[in-house]
């Protein structure tokens, strides 16, 4: 079992509870498809993610940006060849990524069900606010969770925020998640504890060196968490 | 002195604490003006404000879906002449309008002071999640409040939902706002109190008959709330 005192278990939502990122590189794919015809998948998805660092800091995460994101390196790519049909063929890749069908990650619902008897459990997830309460919905996973917080960025402020709002110390944080930059490095640093499952996709946006720690854990899947936690 | 025993003053945010509407409808008149060449302006802003209601039950409400409803309007109206240059544009004016200045409605800050020391105080604002927070950290008047909620929509749910977060009965939420759809009718329909505070500019998408009660009172500025309520 776990060393620490934990009074709130904090999760992490895209590729740890249901999956995302594989749904975003499919599209950007597919935008790549689009565009075979000016550069290679290798250029584009390059430009793509260049264009996504420079709008992340102004509108936030989410498939908004994205779509800005393609269509600023579509810009960049297309030149003349921009024109009303790619804008639209871009924004329907877009609208089916916001509207995509909805994957649980395999064992959630029963490790949620077994873990919210003992302990109280938040939603701690970045991204848009429409998407993302949206994917809670339809998720059914709310009857799990005392709190749901999506926040613009996931930094130690906004866990310390987190835990000011939910009355608890920064030590009684367990934090479960994919993403070292998001979920890991920000509540190793503010001394709570966090548990890795790494996701099959990393997004090259949340790569970072992995913390060294002792309240550091690592499980291969969530399935793992009630015989670690129990 | 107003009816009933408040334990929340709930507040709007755009338009009633800051500066908003005004801003969209400038970007709107500059859009309008660089597809002059193809319309006039009165079809545009039709255009746009019909793409809006398309756009908003997918996308949220923000800067970003009003970009898309821009560029969907110039797709239909422009054809052809649907380029990169113009996508460029577009963009340009929807970033100067998430990074504008920023403008306190006259009063705000004062009356805030005044009232934070009687009554609790939260914000309850719709719109994009990172747009929002940003604007209230640039405001100053995170000191004020107990309770900020940035919420996708503000329907009788999601003030019934706060009530709970809050721990407060329905009837004991008194609601400032200019909004009678967003602001008045749903606080009123659940058995609360609304101050409505007409703005100058009322968003097409905000218009609905206001609700009669005697639950409902009207003052021209935020400056009158304290003599009602103190």
């Amino acid at each position: 079992m776990l060393p620490g005192n934990f009074r709130y278990i904090f999760f992490d939502a895209d590729d740890t509870l249901w999956q995302n990122e594989e749904f975003f590189r499919e599209a950007e794919r597919r935008f790549a498809r689009l565009l075979s015809g000016f550069a290679d998948e290798d250029r584009i998805v390059e430009v793509v993610t260049r264009k996504q660092e420079e709008n992340i800091p102004v509108f936030g995460y989410g498939s908004k940006t994205f779509l800005l994101s393609m269509l600023d390196a579509a810009a960049e790519i297309c030149g003349d060849a921009f024109d009303a049909a790619l804008y639209l063929d871009a924004k329907r890749i877009v609208t089916e990524l916001a509207c995509h069908e909805f994957e649980l990650m395999d064992g959630v619902e029963e490790v949620l069900s077994v873990l919210s008897a003992r302990y109280s459990l938040a939603v701690a997830t970045k991204g848009d606010l429409v998407e993302q309460l949206g994917k809670f919905r339809e998720s059914g996973l709310d009857k799990y969770f005392h709190h749901i917080e999506v926040l613009p960025t996931k930094s130690e402020d906004d866990y310390l925020m987190m835990a000011r709002k939910l009355d608890i110390r920064p030590d009684e944080i367990l934090m479960v998640g994919n993403a070292v930059r998001s979920d890991i490095a920000p509540v190793i640093a503010i001394g709570g504890t966090a548990i890795h499952i790494p996701y099959k996709v990393t997004w090259h946006h949340e790569m970072m060196e992995m913390p060294v720690s002792d309240r550091l854990f690592e499980i291969k899947s969530i399935r793992n968490l009630p015989e670690l936690l129990l």
